[in-house]
């Protein structure tokens, strides 16, 4: 698309070269060229100059940007519009019940709500205003989903939950499985009922293939605004504030609390009763067996200081290294002590002499 | 809830403050103020004098306990009595078959059965007595869930597979997938038929969205009394124990045998064809590429004994500061040996040297 | 089964003990003892010195094998018709479309097709000749399933994703979740629309539980001939190569790039926006960080070459006690400056007390 022509098209000014062309849209920090993004704050203008995109949609009168921009009222609006140009296919929206969705005793449904065919819908539950519930879903006694939601195919709700407004859960994600919660009785591991349930909060999207289980008793809660990757696992009573990332893979153990505005990248684990304080942000595959403070940057197994992490992992690549100047050094130093003839060396030698036989239980 | 009402209720004998309010239920060691736990054998009385709650449900002539107790016959029932009071809204029981359910040819059922909307059963599959199959769920032909079990909504069992007695799958878990079995013939990775099955023993509970695998031939088994978290892979021709737990995320490679009263804490990853002996603990993400004795307790990645893995993780942290340290070292003693005049300092000097060159390849 | 009666039921030509009893079958390299395993390419002979299986089908006129074989036109051929011995249920092909199943305006099914019980299959949709779609399925708006191709049961494809011929993906697979892309725009996580596809190219297969999400722009594809483990993640616009294996667990950033013929051992996570070369192998639960160049060994958190990682890892066992080796040398170096009497060992002493200092800040 020609860039004078998708200007015009959503209502913009453009202000740069008229015959750029653009491919696609992405977000200011990982577009390429051929791609349009926005800025929808001037707090942002810095990634304004980083960009790789080919144009930029900002507000009326930004200034100051060294590349092609198209001035609009509302650059993210104009963005997701921008954004259906490049969707070869429309999606279909079909308010109405599928004839094959089966909806038990007193489900209460807003209106303009779609759901899909195969849904099943227990006695109790609600779906509210413009929701659309996808094929293959299943909402449980008493479980509520918002206005406005999008709730995709094979989606398995357990009983009681509640999801907020404006919530998007990817396909097959189950939410309200039972907490692991088990006491060992001598004979067996005896179940302790998981009674609470699992609280959605408004605009929270989850990915695909994620387990949510639901509190023993309480609930366990999605902070407003959160992000969830794929085949997350939210363990029971857990607490997400409200912003936060978990990135794929991520596991949380049970009852512990995660703050606001926490960043968790890919397949980070987090010990049950801990708490990580807000605006945290813990590196890939970090394993987290402790409580952080908020503000924290970490990384690790176990979870270090990111600073320190970066350190350590740097200089234990060269214990290899260590262990053969160490051991030189000992020689090196038993052979001046040798030869300066003194008493010293023998009971300073042995000390580790005595070690290293301890160290061999190590190995 | 006071506790005297309680205690009423239930049909026991409170001994301590009648006017103490209780507003949940947990395990004896995850119990806060405010829940009620219970003691089971007299053997866990350690943990009633440590646990949090504020009252324990004990046997009958229990004594020597420091907080309310209420005596009662059999306190694990009395328990899960309890937990249902802090349940707002009873769960549906349908026995029957709904009417949108698929039911094959030659599909046994038992007395008391559900099976829930949408489900589909394949030809010679047999549902045991009192089993529960949720909405949406699959049991693939031949396969067979014993008696008084708990399929979740969404829960897919492939051809063949067997689950015993008293079993809970929750939503959206695979059993039966098969193993991941290919040979590379040159061209491409050629398939190895999985003809086996999985084995699901009596009273196992599994959590949400996890996957089984089939065995190649012969069978992959969870033993009796195992309790499997949410998104666990089990490979193919896997072998877990009775009474084994295995916690989120884990993932066990195939043909390796998981002993019996196993721990593996979250996100543990275990290699193929290795064995875990029985009641061994495995710390949270720790990857296991050996053999491991019965009654281990391991941690790290590599997995090490846990002493040891605690020692190394704590002394890692020092190694930026010992290579400082050892530079310096390295210094004094070329000092020394320089200020003695003697012969040696060059050639000691030089070995260091040499192999830091080596070293350089490391980085 | 005997082996001479398993050789006449295949057609081949048995040299060896004809009363050897065959129990099974595996590949070559996973073979037990009375397993029938195939040699399919004479480049592969190696292994037949190496197996544990009872027999080997090969081709007619090979020779040099010390074990009893069974010389067969098409030895894999005749390795998958023993397979079906051991498999005690045949299942069930039922072609034709389940009067269950719910098919949308202008769908195409080919010839010989079977859709089982409850799936569901959007307008525009296409199904290829022979292939099976298992219960449960959804096939979303535009979406493609090529020829031959095996949807096991509950598989979830999001709208206009295409698999290509002889395609396999296990139950419970989501393929086409939207990408996990948004911007902070100061209020909240902003979504990028994810308007890109997923391409499964032929002869892919893919695990169960797996999220495979869908392109922000473009499309995420997983290359001929690859087979992809239990619960994998796949992120937005990464391209996977020609006949790589991504074991269970595995999880890979947006945009990565992973060549032909890498391995990824289990639960390896790698981040966004990299590139791994051809041929590749990345060890279990390594983190991968950087680009690796084609042909590359690598293990470790973070990755680095195999041969490295494993002395890296053998040597900090080694840290607790090298500690210990150092504190000693230092006191050791320190009597000999003193006792020497020189000045310097005040001020070469100094300097590592203060490092001290400065490390304390690590702990």
């Amino acid at each position: 698309v020609r860039l004078a022509d998708l200007a015009e098209r959503l209502g913009g000014v453009l202000i740069g070269d008229s015959e750029a062309v653009i491919t696609g849209v992405a977000g200011i920090r990982e577009a390429s060229e051929g791609d349009l993004t926005f800025l929808a704050s001037p707090r942002y203008a810095v990634y304004a100059d980083q960009t790789k995109a080919t144009a930029i949609l900002v507000a009326n009168g930004a200034r100051g940007i060294n590349k092609p921009v198209i001035q609009i009222d509302d650059p993210y609006a104009a963005f997701l519009e921008a954004a259906k140009l490049f969707r070869p296919v429309a999606e279909e929206l079909r308010p109405g019940v599928h004839p094959t969705a089966v909806i038990g005793s007193g489900v209460r449904l807003g209106e303009g709500v779609s759901i899909g065919a195969q849904v099943v819908i227990e006695s109790g539950a609600a779906v509210g205003d413009g929701t659309a519930i996808a094929a293959l879903c299943y909402l449980g006694n008493g479980s509520r989903v918002g206005a406005r939601g999008s709730i995709h195919a094979g989606v398995l709700i357990g009983e009681r939950c509640i999801l907020g407004d404006d919530v998007v859960v990817h396909a097959g994600t189950v939410i309200g499985s039972d907490g692991f919660g088990f006491a060992w009785n001598g004979q067996g591991h005896r179940k302790i009922p998981q009674v609470g349930a699992v609280v959605i909060e408004d605009d929270v999207e989850i990915g695909a293939n994620c387990a949510i289980d639901r509190g023993t008793v309480g609930d366990t809660r999605v902070g407003r605004g959160s992000r969830l990757d794929n085949l997350v696992h939210v363990g029971h009573n857990v607490q997400v504030g409200e912003h936060s990332l978990l990135i794929a893979q991520v596991g949380i153990g049970g009852s512990t609390r995660i703050g606001k505005q926490v960043t968790l990248a890919g397949q980070v684990g987090i010990v049950g009763h801990v708490e990580i304080g807000d605006g945290t942000q813990i590196g890939a595959q970090a394993g987290v067996i402790h409580s952080v403070p908020p503000g924290s940057r970490v990384w690790g197994y176990p979870a270090m200081p990111l600073a320190q992490s970066k350190r350590v992992y740097a200089s234990i690549k060269r214990t290899p290294q260590l262990l053969k100047q160490v051991r030189d050094l000992e020689q090196r130093l038993e052979n001046l002590e040798r030869s300066l003839g003194n008493g010293k060396p023998t009971s300073g030698g042995e000390a580790p002499t005595a070690e290293r036989h301890g160290e061999s239980e190590d190995d």
